[in-house]
This record gives C-alpha cells, structure tokens and sequence, in this order.
C-alpha cells in the first residue's frame, strides 16, 4: 500500500539526538514509505548557527534561524523538538500543535513540568503530541506501557533511568574504586549533564518516572511529591558490603500504588537482590520493569541515552506521527485523574540499610539500639566494622520491616547524638513484591 | 474523543486464553473507549460444546457452533482466531479475511506454516492481520521489533522461547534433578504440551522464530530449514559443568545475520554467561534479545504463556485492530523479501561445548584429539570426569574457533569410534556479538 503523500518534517534544534534522526531517517525513508505508506521528508530544521559544521550534511537552504519559520509552514506536518529546556521550547511546542502540527519530543524536562498543559493543547489542537524518547532512550517503553500493555494497570514500575549513574555504580564495583574517581572519569567522557545534579542527585531519573507516573496513573506528580535521593553520598564500602547479602547497589526509579489507592513516587540507591535481572543491567544500560495486573510482570532492557539510540526512539515517534497523520486515532487521551493522593511516609513500608560513622566505645551500641527501639524498629543485623584510621567504626546495620517516616526520624536522631559523627546514609531494601 | 461507534467482536474457539481475554475484555472496556475512542462489545463465540460450564459466563445466546455464524455476520467487525491448530483454523482465518473482517490470532502454527499466505490475503482484502500473542506470551515483542525500533535492522534476534524448556532448566539446576524427574512434573502441572515433541524438541520454539525472522527480514523460513535441537539430551551434569564456565545451560532460539548477508536460524542448547541478563531469566518466563543497527541491544522478559499474559497480548491486539478500523493504516506490509539465503553449516562458526562417554583406557584421549584435529578442529580445554560406574568416563571438551560443519562431521566421526560409547552432545558456547 502507498498513500503516495509526503509528509514534510521540520526539526527544532540540530544537535546530537536531531543530526541522528536526520542520518537515520535518510537511510529508512523506503522502509517508512513500504511499512506505513507515507513517505517523508527532511524539510527544515532551525539552528543557532547556520555556518557551523555538523557531522551531519544539510543544505542551507533547508537552515533557518528563526522556528517560526518551521512553526508557521503550512506545508510542514510533522515537527521535531529536539531543542531541551524548558522556556523556549514550550513556547515552540505549544505554538506547533496550535499551528496544526504533529509534534514529536525528546524533552523530558518540559514534559515533566509542563506536562498537562502541553497535552491538553494537543487535545484542543486535534494535534498530537509524541514523547518515546524521553524516558529511558531507545527502549521503547512509552509504546509498551500504553498500547502493548493496554490491558493492564500497574501497581508497581520500578527500573534504572539514568544511563550515568548506572556507569558510575557499575564501575564503582567492577573496579573497587571510590564515587569520586569514577565521577571524575565519567565527567571527562562527557557522560554527565552540564548540571551534574540532574544525574547524580536523581533529578533526571524523576522526571523519567513522571512520565511513566503519568501513564500509568493519569495524572502529573511533581518532582517535589517524590522522595529523591542520588547517589552522591554511596561509598564503596556499601558495593562491597551489599554482596554480603547477595545484592547490588543500583539508583532505583519507582511508581508504586499502595494497597490503599495512594502514590508513592520515588528515585533512591536500592538494594536489589541478583537474582533480579534488573540488579544485572549494568553500565549505561537502563531497565523498566512493569508489573501489569493482567500480564504480570515485564521488564525492558537497553541504551538509555545516546545519540543513535535516542534517534531511535524519535524515528518510531515519527512513524506513529505518520500513522496518526493518515488516520489513525491519537493515543493520548488518558483520562486526567483527579489529583490523586500521594503517600504519606508514615504509609510507606519496607527494609532498610543503614551505614553511619560513629566512636568506637563501650556504650555506643546501646545508645544506638535505644534510638531505634523508640521509633519501633528492629534491628535484623547489625555489623561494627572497623576503620583503619583510630577511634571510629562504621556500623552497618539491616532492619524488619518498618516505615520511611520511622527511619527518617531515627536518622534525624542518630545524627544529633555526639558518638554518631557521620549522616547516617540509607539504602532502601528494593521490595519489587507487589 | 470518542467515535462513538461500538465494534463487535467474534470468537472462534473459547478456551483458556479466549476466557481470559472475554474476561479482562469486559474489564477494560472503559479504557479503551477512553484511550482510543472507539467501543467494543463481545459479540459472540464458537464453541464445540454449547453447555459446557465455562469459568466465564457467558450468555448461550452468544453461543454458537458454527464459526461461519461469526465470520458471515456482517455486524462482526474483529474474528480472534483463538482455537489452535493448522488446517480449520487457515480455512477460517482465510475465510474471515475474505469477508473483510479484521483477524487477531494467537495461533503461532498456523501463521508458521501458512504465514505468507495469510499476509497476502489480509493485504489483498484490504483487512489486517495481528498476532502479537503468538510470540512470547504477554512481550509485546512484534509491537517492540515493528513499532517501537522501526528504525533498524537486526543482524540478530535470540532469547528463551519457550517457558515450558525453561521450567524444566531452571529447576534441574536449582534442585539438582534430573531431566526426567523434572519434566515428569512439569507434566503433572500441565505445562507441557499434549504433543510433547513441540516443547521439548525445540518445535514451538521454532515457530517462534519464524516468526520474528519474517518480522525482522521479510521472508518465511521454514522449520526444515533450520537447526533444530531441544533438552533432551542435556543431563544435569552439564548444568554443573556450566558452571565451571560462569555459564548457564539455556535453549535459544535465534536468527542471524552473517556479514555475507546468509541468514541462520536456530533452536538449540546454549552456554550463556551468567553476564548477559538473558541467563538470569528463568522459570516460566521467556527473554527475546534484539540487536538493532540503531539502537544497540534491548532485551524484553515477561512470562511466554499462560492465561492472563496472552490475554494481555490479545487485547493489545484488539485494540490495534480498533485502532485500524479507526482509520490508523495496516503495519503488515513488510517487503516481502526474495528467497533468502540459508547458511550452510560450514559458514555458521562459534565455540561448542562437546560431552561424550569413553572407556577409561590408555590411548582413547589420542584417538579423540586425532578425529578432532582431522576437521581442524582446536581444543581449548578437556576434561576427562570420572564415572562412578566402572570402566567408563565423561569427556567434557570445548573448542576454539570452528564452524557448524565441522563439528557435525566431528561428532559423526566420534560417535562411530568403538570407545566412544554415547553420542556426543552438543551445546553452543552463544555468541551474542554481532
């Protein structure tokens, strides 16, 4: 079948991931035209510098400075915002879909925080609005989650969403090195955002789990409902202690819907036990792991972030973008739940790991153990470990089952004592159990 | 958006998968609506008995035994062909085509062995064809390898197929029990099929990857024309003896790409290392690993069968037929390629893992080593293993570098020797670099 339309794309942005697309699109414009029955073209793509040399040949002719020129096009159908940030590019966004246009987006940072805005536009606009590449690269898990796995609801999505903490964990423990070495180097191989603390504190991954937040559930969950947390204060001595209890450190992203119909939203180190295949994803590898009430669970491996795989994800968008502009219904019409209630810590439960500093004296232990009998929690295992410097020790301890909201106030305790002489870090115990 | 219009779908067959998706169907009405604005309503079924008590009711007015009732009846817009088997269910998937009815089939046997007959009548009728659950269960992997990454070309495709075979493997090497114990009672819990032969010698498996061969390069590849070797033969001590190799045993269905652009499809007994996430997977659950030229490598794991998980995929199904009768273009016109060319076994190269039993004497090591060194075959590492029987020894071995031809004139060459008294058994060292 050929429809024998060409559809004309404009890109907002030229760098990396859109000089991908670019490259890919033209070696897979017969397949598309074969597969869907469209054909597409490369039309324009508006840049900052039209002079500048780019991997990536494109005439000047098909250059602009200027996105409205894109924008206002009526002959453009389909336009690519591969610009990021958050200002601009909502304005672009909104602008296109009022425009009549097909948007496609990498963006997760403007998805994230203004998501409801920019879908409801696209409703408005009879536009549609496509998103793949903005969680987890080239897995294509927005399709899975929302057309593959339609038939369920997910009580629990939980995986690695930041291709750069994943390597530095991985490194961390295949070479016995410490965070800031590893940093270091990941820093030098370009693997961190300019704003490190995207990465590294989390950020990046909650904006991730948002967006599958918003598909699962319906509805927006701001980054400051969530519990976040990086990996920042992660020592080797934590890699290493996990394997003692057959586990693995790994910065974990999760949605879960309690029992009781609230949301928890969080990104935190995690213990995963290695029979997990999550816990064996390694390097700039991420994992989504999905549990359906009807399929039971899924999980989905691979690049998270990329050029080449992120021009993946955008190509399937413009394809569905194709598909859509041909006929097919738009698929984003979830129902906009009610805001929905977030969990309390108090609600939350689950195992814990605790590591903090403290003198190595008679009493200490009793001193700690008393802080938390008083917030009910009881010690599973608990392991003095001796520094080689002189009068400190590193307790490592394990709890039973407790509650976030009594290890937050217990850490808040043992921080204020005089023999605690470290934050105590904690390590959730993941417990993928739904 | 809503169409407000209502589908009507039929059921040829109404067994355990049929119930499961009657039964989530009527569950997740209200989200398709809302999701794809189209309805659905459960028309009607056919049965080979009427009065049969079913662990979903349904009403014997949508009961019938005559599957033309479905297929003639003009208000029936989606036929799942949901029965099983080759000959009735080809008449009726043809027939149903022909009557301009759209077809959801989870019926791997019949797509295997009349897939492109199919296609060309779904494609010359103007209707569509979709049987995501004919592979992988709840994966929705024909959505991911079409859809999600249609920006690639995969030069290879391998994974666990098969959940039955991977039942059996995960628990002889967990309990240390023979192969015969275990599939005893994965027999007593109904997870092998009546027709044995399929799970255990590797058959389903193969349809498998027939078909994700046809979604991945275009054309059909018959089952003779692959290399085809099941469990059977595998015995616990080469679970043990994997280990020895940081490798798991595994059964691997897979599709090549060699550089010469040959294509070779497989189903056999693998040696995976316990590094690739694909030899984490076990149980039940299938595992498919797609090397695209775009994206890299993504892995996809769910459960391969079962009730509730193919009924997931059947939804996903109906719900892109919606989506089709919605006005969304077919996804199935994919160049129907040339005749590839097959491998021949001499051009297929890895390293293999040899086990065989000899007469523990004098000499028999030189005879083996002679044989090998005739096909040019090199020997990494030999292990004679004592039998605790008399007279007897396992010879374990593994290869350098050879091809697929030789290890077959090989073993032939073995088997034939007076003190080689077991067929030599052959398990791939897999490569997965491409």
């Amino acid at each position: 079948m050929d429809s024998g339309k060409i559809f004309r794309i404009g890109f907002l942005g030229m760098g990396t991931v859109a000089q991908g697309v670019w490259k890919h699109l033209q070696a897979n414009r017969e397949i598309m035209r074969q597969r869907l029955g469209g054909e597409i073209e490369l039309a324009k793509a508006c840049v900052r510098d039209i002079s500048k040399r780019r991997a990536v040949e494109i005439p000047e002719s098909k250059l602009t400075q200027d996105p409205y020129e894109i924008i206002n096009d009526p002959s453009i159908d389909i336009v690519c915002e591969l610009m990021g940030g958050t200002g601009k590019a909502l304005e672009l966004t909104l602008a296109a879909l009022r425009a009549g246009k097909v948007v496609v987006s990498a963006n997760k940072a403007v998805i994230c925080s203004h998501g409801a805005e920019i879908f409801a536009e696209a409703r408005k606009c009879g536009g549609a609005y496509f998103f793949e590449a903005s969680v987890a690269g080239g897995i294509p898990i927005i399709k899975v989650l929302r057309e593959g796995l339609i038939a369920n609801r997910f009580s629990l999505i939980y995986g690695i969403l930041n291709g750069t903490c994943n390597y530095i964990l991985t490194r961390m423990e295949r070479e016995n090195a410490t965070y800031e070495t590893i940093l270091k180097d990941a820093r030098r191989l370009g693997y961190v955002e300019a704003d490190e603390s995207l990465d590294i504190d989390g950020w990046d991954a909650a904006h991730k789990i948002a967006i599958l937040a918003y598909l699962a559930h319906g509805c927006w969950i701001g980054t400051d409902k969530m519990l976040v947390t990086g990996i920042r204060g992660i020592r080797l001595e934590d890699m290493i202690w996990a394997r003692d209890f057959n586990c693995r450190v790994k910065l974990i992203a999760a949605i879960r819907k309690l029992e009781n119909g609230a949301l928890f939203a969080s990104v935190y180190p995690a213990l995963l036990p290695l029979t997990d295949v999550v816990a064996n994803v390694n390097e700039v590898y991420n994992a989504v792991s999905l549990n359906g009430d009807v399929v039971g669970r899924t999980v989905h491996i691979g690049r998270g972030a990329g050029q080449d795989a992120t021009a993946s994800a955008v190509i399937a968008d413009i394809s569905d973008a194709l598909k859509y502009l041909l006929g097919a219904p738009a698929q984003m019409s979830v129902a906009d739940l009610a805001e929905p209630r977030m969990a309390t810590l108090d609600e939350v439960d689950g195992d814990f790991y605790l590591r903090f500093e403290v003198e190595d004296k008679a009493g200490v232990l009793a001193t700690i153990a008393s802080v938390l009998a008083k917030e009910d929690i009881s010690i599973k295992l608990l392991h003095q470990r001796k520094h080689d410097s002189s009068g400190k020790a590193w307790i490592v301890m394990t709890t039973h089952k407790t509650t976030e909201g009594a290890i937050k106030k217990a850490c808040q305790s043992l921080s204020s004592l005089p023999v605690v002489s470290s934050e105590p870090f904690v390590i959730r115990i993941f417990d993928s159990q739904v």
